[in-house]
């Protein structure tokens, strides 16, 4: 496989940490340097992260990019920053792959047409889990066969929100592709109110939240003889790696901008 | 295994058809006759139904049990007349095995003191699904060690009620040993109304209902870094006759009325 | 959506009733005919299998299509039967939907020169269960992405093979498109024999049998961090109608054959 | 609920770190003191493990013991030591709770008899996690009613032997109770080898290894028309933290040695 430079925004932030120990471990990566608000000057050994890497830290976006000349950015940063990263690095020559949610249509659009001007590819992914991806390209694909389904999505009980981001995201997705239909029988009746779940265009989403749960969601489809079940149980964050890993690696074979992960995933 | 004779009332029912069957195949059961409320005078063979048995049907009670004097008469008639079947078996001195619901407090005293005074056993029994019953014994049992527990039934969507009958009096069963508690985080929000299901003294049940599903049900228990799931599918209404097969050897040793078929499961 | 004009052969075998009960059942469906191998000259209604058609029944398919006339031949006949079947249909202007399997090469190429030369349709459809295809479908597609991935399938416990049809299936459309590699530690070692399943080209393959089971299948895909699972669960015959019904409806939108459901499923 | 004062011994190791957290963290437990082969009079707040409890660490029990004078002493150290600290708490009027394997006949027989000439209890159990606990427990029981069982254990791929100790351990109870029986159809055969996994007794164990997996096991029972299910998921060592609480409440109670979790689980 052909060798990849990368330089990585955030290094000490939570998925930038787990990115840099990707990019030490991928044969074909060559961390070439990182972007942080500190620490600059320093090499990513020294400041106390458990790094190797001896790749310098920058604080300033162009003069790492001008210095470590990189195919790609891995920008891990936050909503504010990932707008900028982006567009800075399109205007060097270097692809950027974010993963930060925050961007407007407008900020979209003009990644997009900066993006095709120059020839290059950019990918910006508000979720890097391959395996919650292909669970809800899947559940899309199954509805227009199995228009009844019910969504079930499992968290610790920390959790504030119901449903799941993810949860809702599964059902918007179904609901491009299906006509909006009432599921369970006409005269169903609640005798414990909230027993059937809530309701997004007539698909339920039901929440359950336990102690010692991580991140787990189901998808159910019902025809007559016959269940189909798609399940992504997500254990730990590392998940998130392989889809950066697929996204430098898929950010190099376009020349566009994609957004979403399921829209690499062809 | 010792010989067993049995009659069984409701030949013609869902449930009858089904025990008459078990009653023909069981090598240790004989099918010394049946009790309709037709075919009076006929053999099972004649009436239609595709039973081998040459055994015959009574239309009278008494005359029935008089005559094959049975050990065992296994109703799965209707809640009215079980009870009466159950009373005229033990003053014919015959073991009763009711399949039917809608017994009073007084009906089950008033069956406890004759069983006892005559020394013998009955068991009436709502539901006759061991697995079920199982289901609902162990939740009851882990609910000391996990006290947070979510309920998840699933269902054939041309069912009415929500939740289903297994699912509240699993959580009924639950409640009797934990004391009531407020699950999920304090400040948890719905965005979407129902996502967190219906709340029975703080156990949540989810309802789903989609076609193809049969009759199903988890219960989910969490616990620090691990969880334990309890599941029971039932696809088949013969799934009732093992819990007659086992009511009808069980009542053979007791000499009291036994109310719910977890309380012969040891 | 326009009416189809089916004929059915095959009526009395256990896929062909209920394909009879489909057609009857399905607005857009007109039955014309069918096609047994007696009752020739009744009609449908008459032959004691609880239809409720009056369409007529044929011996001869050359005499049935050109009485008939139908859109479509849908023939559940036997392996001898279908590839003679699906030939004259063709040879008629008809379009042929077949699910039986035994077709060689030689037939499904001839059969395909046939349907294109006259621009018409042809499906051939081993496994009619959608659910089954898309299983094995979404499997494919996961490989991609996830090369590590063991298959779970499970039955009643009257199958004599293991593993099962679907099993082998899914793990050579696996296999095509990700590379042979052995799963599992290098050094892996069973304490006892077959504990880690068969194997297919690396892919785990493990078979459960027991009593109550019908037709279930679990392929579980493991990379860094998370799970995802994809399942069927086939609980009656009737599972196969809705891709005996989608086939129908295809086979009008195609001017060449199509082999196996997962072809027209886009 | 009353104070139990405790010692822990092994407090750096994996499971002794944990059961220091435990300990400063449950209201009811006091943290008198550590057992370590080094940091002798150092408190545990300062050996660089996060703890900030100020309890002293001791290198010698007896002396650890009677400066502290303990309820409970918590082991969690190796087989070779488990041994003597238990015997040695039982002498010094200390009930021993013990998570190390390795102890003989003749040592249980000789702590029991300890315990109960003194009059105190001890606990010693080779698996802490409560809910892999009553999965086997709950096994065991569904086995009486349901003799066809087959076991799935499911772990990481980095483990080396297969089928996994909880999987075998599980197979065990259930012979127990149940006779050998060959499961299956007697004249199955495995087209490809390995595909009904192994056998114990006649029990079929099935052994899955994928990366993203932690330790998870299904006990599958099949009866006519149903099967019920019980699966633990194991995803963090604290899952065994609630199996050392529970035996540290539940040794003040008895006066003899337990031997196993499962049967302080009444």
């Amino acid at each position: 496989m052909e060798q990849i430079k990368v330089v990585i925004a955030g290094p000490r932030g939570r998925m930038g940490r787990e990115a840099v120990k990707l990019a030490e471990e991928t044969p074909h990566f060559t961390l070439a340097g990182a972007l942080d608000r500190r620490n600059g000057g320093s090499k990513l050994s020294e400041i106390g992260e458990g790094f190797s890497s001896e790749a310098r830290i920058y604080e300033d976006i162009k003069e790492c990019l001008f210095e470590t000349n990189p195919d790609v950015l891995i920008d891990l940063t936050t909503p504010e920053t990932g707008m900028y990263h982006a567009k800075t690095a399109l205007e060097a020559g270097v692809r950027p792959v974010v993963g930060t949610t925050g961007f407007s249509e407008e900020d979209l659009k003009e990644l997009r047409e900066l993006a095709e001007s120059r020839g290059l590819g950019a990918i910006i992914a508000p979720n890097f889990a391959v395996g919650a991806v292909l669970m809800m390209k899947f559940s899309q694909l199954a509805a227009k066969f199995f228009p009844d389904v019910e969504i079930i999505e499992q968290h610790h009980d920390r959790k504030l929100d119901a449903p799941s981001g993810t949860g809702l995201k599964t059902a918007e997705m179904i609901s491009e592709i299906r006509e909006e239909k009432q599921q369970g029988h006409p005269d169903e009746k609640e005798t414990l109110e909230g027993a059937r779940g809530a309701s997004y265009n007539g698909i339920r989403i039901h929440s359950v939240r336990l102690p010692g749960l991580v991140a787990h969601q189901e998808v159910l489809f019902g025809g007559e003889g016959q269940t189909l079940k798609i399940r992504h149980d997500s254990y730990d964050r590392k998940s998130f790696m392989s889809g950066v890993r697929l996204s430098a690696e898929q950010v190099m074979k376009i020349e566009t901008l994609v957004y979403g992960l399921e829209n690499i995933i062809e």
